[in-house]
């Protein structure tokens, strides 16, 4: 029925920084997080466009939610509803010109929690 | 007196990670809080060896010690008793040898709080 996902979701308004909004102090809070940073990588290897309940986390649906908010809210993701799911999409571009190299040290860090 | 200064900093043991045990997510803790920040700016800039107090950060000295503290626990600073002051470097090498480039995009982020 994705005419009535659809109308399901009208309404709900998904709010994204604007590039120049950003603060490193925000993006390095939402990397601090174990499970926000399988998020990150897991995008990053090509996971775009996937539903929030598609990464397999190992928490709670509320507590997955609340990641993919931090991550949307610091300005790392964008996140857009299809149908009645949240899909999820790196700000690769906007973080690589706003903080050159940080993603790139930051996903090759040793000792990552796999 | 810098023998009594000496005697009543003994036995206190200031606990640092080994380069080994530094990890991601608890230096982009560290980093993520804009006082935090500043401290590290400072120490990038030259301040290296000076005391917590010679900062002139706008906390309570409680909340200065607890900064330095996260600091230094994460494996970003290096602190040692001179005298009964608590002197701060930077441990640049070890987080440019883990993390390249992590730090200088973050000491070059734009926007940051002054």
């Amino acid at each position: 029925m994705p005419q009535m996902a659809e109308s399901a979701t009208k309404g709900r308004l998904l709010t994204h920084p604007k590039t120049e909004e950003i603060r490193i102090e925000n993006v390095l809070h939402a990397l601090s997080d174990p499970i926000r940073l399988r998020i990150v990588r897991d995008l990053e290897r090509g996971h775009e466009d996937m539903a929030c309940m598609a990464f397999g986390l190992p928490v709670s649906k509320s507590t997955s939610t609340h990641h993919f908010r931090v991550l949307r809210e610091s300005g790392i993701i964008r996140q857009q509803y299809h149908g009645t799911s949240r899909v999820s999409q790196l700000r690769r571009d906007d973080l690589d010109s706003l903080f050159p190299g940080l993603l790139d040290a930051v996903l090759h860090a040793p000792n990552l929690t796999p």
